[in-house]
């Protein structure tokens, strides 16, 4: 007999489902009774009692669909990492949960900010398994997380749309990708969509260079340039800035987000007509792809083979094509950035895409 | 023997590609000799001469493909209104470049503004054909436009991806859709995408009445509402201004756009997150859908038709299920608007939808 | 005070669970007290009072989903027509069914065959309402079925996919669309396709001149050649033969289908290889385009209006842009063709598409 | 200064013009001077001369473009392998065209058959570099072959469709995946599609557990089944006969596949309808996924470094989420199974997915 919390944390993307549905089809299939225990979104469903018992039915038909039928919050996690005010408290209101319903382990779906309160849990002695949700694909200890690919995928599909009107109308076209801190997304979707320049927060772009790149792509008789540019992207000169000066900049910043910076930036000195699209959200939602799907099921049912054998305190990762269990202790607080001399960066250049540096 | 000149004006859409293959495969198939010149970027390329004899060859192969490959431009419209300004000497630059080649007739796909350049060419003495080309499906004498249906499609996908996002977080969603100063595209979009509220401008909204239903909304247990706001959507105060003072007021406008404004609104109202999305030029890219692929071949085939019967002045225009020629001095210059008494708006309400009024 | 019964009947196609939905929130948002009961699987559930009484939950999140929640089947319709056999127990069951439920009305989504049976249901007494559900098109007394332009898009990607395939390797590809015994799926999703020849049921095609025209094409210089051609496409030949004779000529086909027939007359005749494709029931399957989301809808919403007006015995369809509704006597039994001198038929030989005639 | 040669041969798949463009792209923008000569239908061009020097502009446009540019075929490797015959001939041919056009390299993208050719070129003394294109994921020596994604999202999406009318109607349906005699993309695809039994060539199926497995999941409650079949699938029987049996029983098999065989077994023992779909060549059409095409640029623009490098005689392949250089004489001939054993159909078998044995 086991007992299972579920809960899902953070920015949801697709394929939550998908991995829950693995992590549930793994337990009820092995023959072992099973009881699954849902919490409504995220840890404010740990921390409020707000829970259900889950059947076979619940995890059924849910494969395809985006979102997370649990439901997410981002909020509990910015104040419960301060001991001696309330976060204490909801630390502990959660332990009351988790032991008031006699689980054995909890099932906790989400990226950075959520496994780093994973994390707090385990040592706090509650038994913990996690799964690697984000579109930002930033998790260290595993190559991929899922709901990257579909991120990819929308992202691209928009740079696709972009590039025949940008072509029509000879533009220069910013389309600003998601990814939080680091590059992956737009590398991947940049590639996938023939930019012609990519900005990722880890290669700090020089606005000089950057125009100086457009302008002789279009005096050699380019028609458009598209530029992919990361959420986080960032000028040289703001990276040389200390944390609490760039923090102060951007509280002052009048434009939405740095991609309508570049783009005024730029058409001051190319005297171009530079336009800006935000796919934003519609980068974390609808259904997931097949690779996702496939992915997330394999580490759900992995995250369930865990449960049977009473292996708790990892995150179940995937490294050079297996399936791995990573202890969580490593996990949290990391970022797994894009390496500006990867192979992938490499290819990027010799396929001529600039990097603005 | 005929010779036929050959341009794409105003904002790019999907199946532009399409139309003008048609009508070349149906002049090339008629066994009558025809030489057809594609004139670049719009007007622009007749008014200075950039253009390029086209093939067969040149048509094959882009039923598929979204933008125009022959260029499209906005700018000389702008000016080309005002008789003793420079406007004069760029219809007499067109007219010569006409007579120059010996045209039979100009073949121009275009929006409103493109129909009002060709009336007036067609008033100077010129043949011209058009073809109803807009994403907004605004033009007058026509019950369908190619590139709306795509671009309901593209909208609608952003409104089902917002969809799960919105779900898993309890948030409320604001999706701008495009479509000028009607509410066709935010209206078809958003029935399809299942918006709760749909604002477009030919009925203006009350931001009270908006509050006041979203908050009934969540009361009543609905864990979020999703709006399809109409980039031309106008509160019933500003409806009341003169065209002056409205202008006026734009001017001013710290927001983006109208969405931001609404979602300021409502947060203030409501005590809820509230977040919006710009699909923005992804509306008019990619490739086109199969209606419109279909549609624009149609109207391209029958434009073929009229030019070898020698049949000049007319948009070719769908009415009641048939293609039509509609006289152009009809179509020019009148905007196709949505009734709010008709019957598409009230089947609407009777699937729950408001209207924020 | 209202009490429906609800069923869906005959294939299953996109946009159903839409209609549904479109009916339930017509009838729940007007006030009146209103009971829905779902009979499972077609007019089997109300012969074997198979039903459930559903909620307003029932009918949310259902718009963008596929078949129908209710189930389907094709079986009873068969024998019912047998008035002294079986079937006419079935009606009488039928009647029970609905008078021991005290209902007011049915309301029955299907196509042809289904509405046989409605009709019959009404002149037996029973308030019925209908809408036209078909990838078919081939309803009489509406312009448009809902489940069309999904299925015209499904088998449009098909032969967009045969395309890349085709030119790669210079072959001659059919590809088998769906439609029963009408040409409107293939003619649609041919000219989207791009296809070279289109051969559909309502003009036969000879094979000869059909093998004529290939070799014509190739020693012109084309490398490869897309037929479209209807699962319900005829030879001149067979189109000469009484019904028994050609029924009989099927029950001894060996091909699978009459695309595999052509396919091998074809080879003979050109000495190239063509090969066949058949998305089969793909083409009805997936989630509805927005096209049918908002056309299916509105449908709904109008017999949802309809009822509570107590007016029945009708098709809720769909005429020169406006829903309609069409008396069941009307539609029952008929076939809407494709009209060989219709002006899309005309059109598509414009395109210098042949219908192998 | 370098001379290549390009050629595709083989079955056409996704991103093979991606692939060709990195390699371009890399040799176009390295600097140094490039001519690039593309052989027309893979080994066909080579040996009859049918070639075309390209030029910067014959790779712009083309990264999202499914088939190849340069056409492809399978024929001349048929015979090309037997010496004495008109083989050694071919082979000459070949080198006769290398040498007269003083290529320094030829750049080879292809599957299976592709690299046995690729290799004995090689031994007889040309410089080649091949690149890993195939659906079937099949190459030994790289982890990942370009297509295989996309080709997956293809037969994915025709389960996705088929479940919704499965469902519907309760039926059993069998969709026929490609795959050629591996199981990789039926796997793939069957856990995207969550289909409940999947049968793959590298482990064979009982048809006898099979049907018991579908009745008990029928009395169980399941509404419907769905079985993704790939097209090598073998029964347990047929593979214990010797290689020269099983050839003989398929030349007699009367079914077009071995889908229609289970499919008509299952019926006979189950007692229920089966279905049968085979979304055939569409699976290697169409534009390739944002996956595939940043992939196939990657391996592309490492090729184009090797040939910068002068390092030939390699496949570019992937490991451990590297690009890496294989051997040619490691590569072919050889073939990349599923093992029974892998941690991906433990993870399927986790999930409830049944394999028929």
């Amino acid at each position: 007999m086991k007992r299972i919390g579920m809960l899902t944390s953070g920015g949801d993307c697709q394929a939550l489902n998908a991995a829950m549905r693995g992590v549930a089809k793994a337990l009820f299939n092995s023959g072992e009774k099973v009881e699954i225990y849902g919490f409504q979104d995220g840890y404010q469903g740990l921390i409020y009692g707000r829970f259900k018992l889950l059947t076979y039915a619940d995890f059924t038909g849910i494969l395809t669909k985006g979102g997370t039928f649990l439901g997410t919050s981002r909020t509990p996690f910015k104040t419960i990492q301060v001991p001696g005010e309330d976060g204490v408290d909801k630390v502990a209101a959660m332990k009351q949960t988790y032991y008031k319903l006699q689980l054995d382990c909890l099932v906790i779906l989400g990226g950075n900010g959520t496994h780093k309160t994973a994390n707090l849990l385990r040592t706090e002695g509650l038994n913990v398994i996690t799964l690697p949700k984000t579109i930002d694909n930033d998790l260290w200890g595993t190559d991929m997380t899922f709901g990257f690919q579909s991120a990819v995928n929308v992202a691209t599909e928009a740079i696709d749309c972009i590039h025949t009107t940008a072509a029509s109308h000879g533009r220069i076209f910013v389309v600003e990708v998601m990814g939080h801190k680091v590059g992956w997304l737009t590398l991947n979707a940049g590639i996938a969509g023939g930019a012609d320049i990519i900005l990722i927060p880890e290669i700090p772009y020089d606005i000089d260079k950057l125009a100086k790149k457009i302008k002789e792509r279009h005096d050699g008789g380019s028609r458009f340039t598209i530029l992919a540019v990361a959420e986080g992207a960032i000028s040289k000169k703001d990276a040389e800035l200390s944390k609490k000066e760039y923090k102060k900049k951007l509280s002052k910043r009048t434009q939405p987000s740095v991609s309508y910076e570049i783009a005024e930036e730029l058409g001051k000195r190319c005297g171009l007509e530079v336009r800006v699209t935000v796919p934003g959200h519609t980068q974390r939602g609808g259904s997931p792809c097949p690779y996702d799907r496939v992915f997330a099921s394999r580490l759900g049912s992995e995250a369930g083979k865990l449960i049977l054998k009473n292996e708790y305190g990892f995150m179940v990762g995937y490294k050079n094509r297996e399936i791995v269990k990573v202890p969580l202790e490593e996990v949290a607080g990391k970022l797994k950035m894009v390496d500006p001399d990867s192979s992938i960066v490499k290819e990027a250049k010799l396929l001529g895409i600039s990097f603005g540096n």
